[in-house]
């Protein structure tokens, strides 16, 4: 883990965008340089080198995706109007909308420039997988931006979300470190849905952790999601299963103001409704998906483990 | 060129985006349907038929070039806060400002989709191309509202921003025709280089058209860009060659909020610096590089002479 996060980290600092115009251009080392955990260029150097091949050569394509992913950080913060990324201004406060509109765009271009820098057959195949998640976080946001307004969301409709908005980038990913190691289709077809559930997993985990983490590890306010009435699977499990009257009491919980009380509140609704419980058993059958994906993979066994061992760091669980 | 355009309009009716999301797919169908001149896709299938292919075989090269251009005008209208485009509301005025940045996000991968269904070789000659030009249109952007605020803008450095934001736009739709009928990579480059120079000269004649066309064959308010003190090539280099005094006129010109006398005002100034004549000089500089790149391009004469044409009729002139 250790190696491809230097590899990466230093590979970013390295990347040097031309001078001007340079409003076009400073935003876009900004936001790569405000840090993050690295997770998808770390997949990719990763699954190169578990499919044998040096992991070195997969640092364009898991720059690409790094790059990515931090186009779509700059766009989603505009439409989400988000002051801060990372403890810092996001850009389009820094600069302005326009900026961070045509900052974003001319990122997702450079995304594809990296993944061109490959032989025309592997270019080719790393693009068009590119192409095809590139379409579905797109189609991932414009849901989650749908579901705000909506008042009904399903259970299956929120997986989904989650799926597109998140989890396929992971899959994507390995996917891409993958093909450089020239997987066959079928490793390629297992490697991505490990991705794809384990992020599925990922971001239950993360909708479990919002509400009971314990405060003194927890890098947020516990309970945030609760106070800005964000659709997540507990509350959305939880309108599910209540009863009528059960129902009433959460339609009055998302009328109240952002105050600590509820968040207690919801807890007593969620205890009552076994909430915690149902998510868990959701996330897990994500994950347990996820291990059988790895499991079924025809590499060796020590490489199946540096995953597990990845997946379980993730997660924060002992393996 | 009227089965080439036949061609391109059926195509890109044909386009059909996923249901769902709606609001992620419906403004990209909207806004391609709103018309236009098709200009640069009717460009790419002309040169794939001038360097011997069947043009047909452009048919996705085109529609990716129509579509990037979309995107870039949902962005730009964005930033431009257009309220209209072709006479129809905006994208981001019909819908919301987030669906327009995300819509268009999702139109250049559009874009990205179709030139990755060629092979490996041709796909990734033609994306390399396009990777360029679709980042030298952001810079052009960039720059063009960086010149909005700024007070001193050169010649050069205005001549530079329209070669970015819609010169190399022309010179790279024709040279993706020209890769998919394999041409030389000379050819290559003096069809890219035809296309850029008889772009700068076509925005060249836009600016003087503006102000000089005839107002009963012109489609817009003559001289609008003299109401909105839009930086033209016009006004900048009236700049250029005032005397103190002149100077003084032009900078209480721009001072004036939008009224017809203005007009009539920046048309006397004008002609006492000979800025029709200058510019009209400027327009045939980058027309005759432009008939230079065509003259040395190895093709059949007919073929250049419809290019020729196709030139002819662009700049609204007699051939």
């Amino acid at each position: 883990m250790q190696q491809y996060l230097q590899h990466i980290e230093a590979s970013v600092q390295a990347i040097q965008f031309p001078e001007n115009p340079k409003t076009l251009y400073e935003p876009m080392s900004y936001i790569l340089r405000l840090g993050g955990k690295r997770m998808r260029p770390v997949l990719t150097l990763m699954a190169c080198d578990a499919f044998g091949a040096d992991f070195k050569t997969a640092t364009n394509a898991a720059l690409a995706v790094e790059l990515f992913h931090n186009f779509s950080l700059i766009h989603d913060d505009i439409m989400d109007k988000a002051p801060l990324r990372r403890g810092e201004q996001t850009v389009h406060m820094k600069w302005n909308e326009n900026v961070a509109i045509l900052s974003g765009d001319a990122m997702l271009i450079e995304a594809y420039k990296l993944l061109s820098t490959y032989n025309a057959e592997k270019s080719h195949a790393l693009i068009k997988t590119f192409n095809i998640t590139s379409t579905e976080v797109c189609e991932g946001q414009q849901l989650d931006m749908d579901f705000e307004r909506s008042t009904a969301v399903s259970i299956p409709e929120y997986l989904d979300m989650i799926r597109l908005k998140t989890a396929v980038l992971l899959g994507c990913s390995l996917q891409m470190g993958s093909i450089l190691a020239n997987a066959s289709a079928e490793n390629q077809t297992d490697i991505y849905n490990f991705g794809v559930n384990l992020g599925i997993a990922f971001q239950l985990q993360d909708d479990i952790l919002d509400l009971y983490a314990d405060q003194a590890k927890f890098g947020k306010q516990v309970g945030g999601d609760i106070l800005s009435n964000k659709k997540t699977y507990l509350i959305l499990k939880a309108f599910e299963d209540a009863s009528a009257d059960q129902r009433k009491h959460l339609d009055a919980l998302l009328l109240q103001k952002e105050n600590p009380e509820k968040i207690e509140q919801a807890k007593v609704l969620f205890a009552a409704l076994d909430i915690k419980e149902k998510a868990t058993v959701k996330m897990e059958e994500f994950y347990t998906i996820a291990m059988q994906s790895l499991a079924h993979l025809q590499i060796a066994e020590s490489q199946k483990k540096s995953f597990r061992e990845l997946a379980a760091f993730l997660m924060g669980r002992e393996n």
